[in-house]
């Protein structure tokens, strides 16, 4: 059996996120249903985390098994016209058998989309986040700065989220752009259920003048989710990046890179 | 009655077109039943130019009579509520009562987008046309320049047009940007039917190496619109920007302005 992982995007606006379902159209059920047909033989697809209903992907990965005698680079351009248009493979390649696309991640990137002005744009619907008040940039970048570190962040998940810990470390966290359009990056080890999007609501309440980012510090040592923002809707959010444990090198030719 | 002129911009994928026609959904009918909506009263809409079917605006202009007392700068945040999320109204102004969206105007300005790479970009499906091929634009660049001047365009224009002369003035024709990401930038005082999209197709053709620049001289000379390029297909092209003839300054507060 050889270990195919893919690089892929999607606009997840007509899904009900990665994970596949019962009753509910997911990328991750389009996708395995495309490798079935292309392959022959019912494929299980491993993605890198679950992304909620509505969220986007610009460089996600996901590997599978499989006898078939495909090679791996011939994957995107095999699965193009099994695919509708808001998923695209940009490129694959053969890993090692242990790499697992969730569990031998390492580091994860989000970046959340915001923009401001008096009417929202029709070519920014469900691409970015609209919010009427012109962003406060500097207040958001300075308060994104407190949420870098190993912290416990459970004031920052949603219930729901089934991990053992709630203890996570940030590596960067940061907010730019100007007054019309901004965008948060945050990089993490993981992410709790969430966290990116209540981060990034945190974020727009402190740009509004709502909250105070001189009281971030203060929610982690107080834990209580309801103090922190309101959790920012999905579709301003995109998987921006993966990176692997050491030993698991990806090498996607013909692609961006993950 | 006052003179109303709208500032708007549209995602024209879910459209046929502009022009109100039978049925069809189309921008002009889906806007003047929101303005019958709002005003109380049926009112014809004149819009800037008839783009075809898929085809984008990102600085439209329209024009409509009304004696209804909603002040002209309410008109925006009133329409925001009665129309679809693909086609949003930034900003409105008082005229003068000859003005005249179509007729009272001097210039307009189309942009085409086009992008290159191993794979289309989900995110821009049915926003930019897509060509595996590297993009070259600097040979673009340098055949685009043959189209500026005032010429007899008709090689350049689809049949079904119902104009009486096929001379127009190119004011300004250029291709900017790299190898994966370009834009076609053509200004003119008018646009026969298809027009641009015959352009873009013909400098698309160039950048290819299927047609040389230095044969687009005499395509005017000859006339006949088999030997230029191919129509590029609709969704590459947005409607950008409108100019108006002297004596009709149009000051949309609020907006970015026409």
């Amino acid at each position: 059996m050889k270990n195919i992982a893919l690089l892929l995007s999607y606009v997840g606006t007509s899904y009900h996120g990665w994970q596949r379902q019962e009753n509910a159209v997911t990328v991750q059920a389009t996708l395995e249903d495309a490798l079935a047909s292309l392959t022959g033989k019912a494929v299980t697809l491993h993605g890198c985390g679950r992304t909620d209903a509505g969220v986007h992907a610009l460089r996600y990965v996901a590997n599978f098994k499989t006898d078939c005698s495909v090679p791996a680079e011939r994957f995107p351009a095999a699965l193009r016209p099994l695919l509708p248009n808001d998923i695209a493979v940009s490129a694959a390649c053969e890993v090692g058998e242990d790499l697992h696309a969730r569990f031998s991640c390492a580091k994860k990137e989000y970046i959340y989309k915001l923009y401001a002005g008096p009417s929202p744009d029709p070519f920014l619907y469900r691409r970015a986040h609209y919010t009427p008040y012109p962003l406060d940039v500097e207040l958001m970048d300075s308060a994104a700065a407190c949420f870098a570190g190993t912290r416990d962040f459970r004031a920052f998940a949603a219930a729901g989220g089934s991990v053992r810990s709630t203890v996570r470390t940030v590596y960067e966290c940061h907010a730019e752009g100007d007054e019309k359009s901004a965008t948060i990056r945050i990089t993490a080890d993981g992410f709790l259920y969430n966290m990116a999007r209540i981060i990034a609501g945190t974020l727009l309440a402190v740009s509004r003048g709502k909250m105070d980012g001189g009281d971030i510090p203060g929610l982690f040592e107080n834990g209580a989710r309801e103090n922190a923002g309101v959790t920012a809707p999905p579709w301003g959010l995109y998987l921006n990046r993966i990176w692997y444990k050491d030993g698991h090198d990806l090498t996607f030719s013909g692609g961006d890179g993950a």
